[in-house]
């Protein structure tokens, strides 16, 4: 349906010149007669000729511009991760440009595609839940020179930064905070364990019940994604079990909020009868009436090192270093009515 | 301090041939002999040559990406136009790269230019709240052949298709319902009247007051921004005047959720003291415990009919027509606890 836009080609054909004299006439060329300038540029007019990033690109090698490609963009972490970026590389004249995956590998995959074709000078991801192959982005590795950094959802790939939060340590604290508040028997709801952060929520989780003596029951432990309705459904489920929870670390604020939700429903109290806690500190946890506890993963800080892992690479570069940097930040713990009932 | 990259003219210099060469034997070009083509791939691959939409876009010419600017990625109401646009686009080859401008004029402009130097068919803006020169957008109109169309906020310009919603009438049904409800001295928290969308909400606001046979009164409309921090404090301010508000009707969701935490904290009573209702039907205005009434502005639907008006524009246009299209949806009014009490 679309109709061509004109090129460069169609411009050299019809003034019957090189594509290459059609290239610096647009460039304004010292070697090309004024003439000559004159008449292509009047011709690209007339044939609507799109001034593209194409002369710019002949002319500099360089774009300045970033991109991140992201599961979601309307969530606060990842909105807030990229405020960081932008707020690491403005400064620098960098611009970002944003392409949302929809938590979908396919569609990533393509998103890296249309990056790499808009010559972005570095790519920054946060892989998406059903992302296994990784060949396509070491084949992007070895056949481009764009450099791609991973932040907090990632694959360990030689050759590709990453910037993380301790997710072990973040569940773990919570896990901790829920036994000292007297809980005795705390469910968690897992995330999509094709991801290492919800893997090393897990193990925190696992590990904390392990360090106090707690039985870890291979059934308290809920596979769920990270949506509202997830969260309200897997509530739901184990309420009519017959040894019930009495508390939830969730590994998404999401499902946190869902589990929430069916505890009204439920009429239950909180967090006297059942306490709950999510994972990264989203704004509503603090709006709700019962304010919902949570681990903060300082996104916006994630975003200014991810953009600084970029910057220093350039530098790292061009005295001929590749390094390899792996950064784990420290998350918070922050402690709200939904958890707290000492 | 950014390294430049390998341009095609390093590689032309390098092997003493012509830059049209270069790029024909990078795009298998079948008048370059096997041999010249093994030799400029070999050369660009020791040059560290970045494979990138040069040859593409001379090659086709159409690069199948649109772009979209808005003031910020996390409200609800920005990220589903997104969602709209590109379920829309995407079944038609379309790929959607995001900038936000954080609702600055200046930062707008650059990201304009960045997708312009991206080459994107099409850009689709929300303007920024201090967006007043519109002589460089009316300047890409002449001087490229990149469409713009602008949802939601936008401004009049001969050219420039306009997706928006009936924000005139949500404001009336708004102000209309708490009329209904029997509030009678009902303030406006207005947004920044530079934007069309917020002198609309004021007057439909005034208009309602007036077909109700209700007094205008200047002082009760409070110039606020969008923001959780100005819904308070405004809320604060008027609360110590002699003569208080018995609703509040906010072109915001944010500032009336503002003022309901204020109003939490003031311990009143929603709705038997004072009704709140807000404008955008963000997803929090109903996982509050006392959930907040609200104007949803069909956000996914403007998407989609934004991403419709570039794909009709491509069948006109092949045509030789040019149609400046401005769409109006009708929003709808959510009514809630904040301000149901009868």
């Amino acid at each position: 349906m679309t109709k061509k836009n004109t090129t460069i080609y169609d411009i050299s054909k019809k003034l019957n010149v090189s594509v290459a004299t059609v290239s610096r006439a647009l460039n304004n060329h010292p070697r090309i007669s004024q003439e000559t300038k004159e008449l292509v540029m009047a011709t690209a007019k007339e044939m609507n000729y799109k001034q593209n990033n194409l002369a710019k690109a002949l002319k500099s090698g360089e774009t300045k511009t970033v991109g991140v490609i992201v599961p979601y963009i309307n969530t606060n972490f990842f909105s807030s991760v990229i405020r960081g970026l932008e707020e690491e590389l403005s400064p620098h004249g960098y611009r970002v440009i944003i392409c949302q995956s929809h938590d979908d590998a396919a569609i990533e995959k393509k998103q890296l595609n249309t990056l790499l074709h808009t010559q972005v000078d570095c790519i920054f991801i946060s892989i998406s839940r059903n992302t296994s192959d990784m060949e396509y982005v070491k084949k992007i590795l070895t056949t481009t020179n764009t450099p791609i950094i991973f932040f907090d959802r990632k694959k360990d790939i030689p050759g590709i930064s990453t910037i993380t939060i301790d997710d072990h340590k973040g569940a773990y604290a919570a896990t901790e905070h829920l036994i000292q508040q007297g809980y005795k028997n705390i469910y968690h709801f897992s995330g999509d364990q094709n991801l290492e952060i919800y893997q090393n929520r897990l193990n925190g989780y696992m590990d904390a019940l392990t360090a106090y003596k707690m039985p870890v029951i291979k059934d308290n432990i809920i596979n769920t994604g990270s949506s509202i309705e997830e969260g309200i459904s897997a509530m739901k489920a184990i309420w009519k079990r017959k040894i019930k929870p009495d508390a939830i670390f969730s590994a998404s604020d999401f499902t946190a909020l869902g589990a929430c939700k069916e505890i009204k429903n439920l009429k239950l109290k909180m967090p006297q009868d059942i306490g709950v806690i999510g994972f990264s500190n989203e704004p509503f946890t603090q709006f709700m009436e019962l304010s919902i506890s949570s681990v903060d993963q300082t996104p916006v800080l994630m975003g200014k090192i991810s953009g600084n892992v970029f910057l220093e690479s350039i530098k790292d570069n061009s005295s001929g270093i590749t390094i390899e940097k792996k950064l784990v930040l420290t998350p918070t713990l922050y402690i709200r009515q939904s958890s707290k009932r000492k």
